[in-house]
């Protein structure tokens, strides 16, 4: 998969908590009809097995439809399952030493939440930023938080695909578009909704619309 | 580092969490000066950038005693220090993907708690087998009992080395190296102990007075 013809738009990361009884991969086929373009599989607290084995059925869906697949944080689920790319935050690996071990053809995405970091993952190779957060988030207590104008400055001041991430959801979407970033990630905005797909479909509507703005 | 010359007699697993104060990377330095003989990394609750930065730094230290260096569970950190191998438990990457991942020269240890585990790690290609648990242990919770006798058995029925792990101390060593066994692994044995080199040292005396009765 060529790494030039990424559609960031609408960027799904995943968190299997938010499903209920509701099976991820199932969950994340219904999202991937309803629009979403990239899918990031981010679990925490399973173990290194647990992981690989919702991978391995992940990407089997990926594939399918032919979305990119993103491993967070964990290089060698990334490796073993064969994924798009690997998406690393500012606790994970190094750029740098992921670029080493994945080669010049695997995405690598950077969370960054400062522009001082934007740059320098930039600079460092990776491939897209992811960030923020732009607004409040039950999905990551941790995350520091930017501002539109932060994420608008940071945009324009790298050539890399810009992602926002962190409480994006159907009534605040237009507005994080219209700083002109290239996509956004959502977690509780289609994981956490009943109708999976047409959360994701009315996402995706309203960025089309923007899109459409914009040129 | 030649994989036919491991000695695998006194083999460290650490557990920063019993050092209190102490500096892991000093405490594991005590430990090899104290006779440790192998090292195996295996810290739970950290950050991968906290793993990476520890890994680091006890690779400096194994490298410079020449004691080899196994990381536990992530096959990521593995790669990113080049460590000597990984060791996998049966809730860790399969052993086929991780000596695929790994290549044929390094060390790939897996967990056994029966002889059907034990026989089939063997068959895929395990440098060697970590058997237990064979006494109580505060440091694995969720570890398997194994008695002596089968210890034995496994041991019997194995070409690749053993190593006891589980409960291991200064008072049950010996009772553990009569099975026949290549070595024992230990925890708490020597990092909860407040002279960690003579702990190790005294553990090692009983381990050389035994192989010298073998022969």
């Amino acid at each position: 998969m060529s790494k030039v013809k990424i559609d960031y738009s609408l960027y799904l990361v995943t968190d299997r908590t938010l499903l209920g009884e509701r099976d991820l991969a199932q969950g994340i086929e219904s999202a991937i009809q309803g629009g979403v373009t990239l899918v990031q599989l981010r679990e925490k607290s399973v173990s290194t097995k647990e992981f690989l084995q919702l991978a391995v059925r992940v990407k089997e869906i990926t594939t399918r439809y032919r979305i990119p697949l993103i491993i967070n944080d964990r290089l060698d689920i990334a490796l073993a399952v064969d994924a798009d790319g690997l998406h690393v935050g500012q606790d994970d690996l190094p750029m740098l030493k992921a670029r080493e071990l994945l080669g010049p053809n695997k995405i690598i995405g950077v969370s960054a939440s400062t522009l001082a970091e934007a740059l320098l993952a930039q600079q460092q190779g990776a491939d897209y930023l992811g960030v923020g957060a732009v607004f409040n988030t039950s999905t990551k207590s941790d995350a520091k938080e930017v501002s539109l104008e932060k994420l608008e400055l940071i945009k324009k001041s790298v050539s890399i695909p810009v992602v926002a991430i962190g409480g994006i959801n159907i009534t605040n979407i237009q507005q994080v578009m219209t700083t002109g970033i290239d996509g956004v990630s959502v977690v509780s905005a289609i994981f956490a909704q009943e109708d999976i797909l047409m959360a994701a479909k009315q996402l995706r509507a309203v960025i089309k619309n923007q899109q459409k703005t914009d040129i």
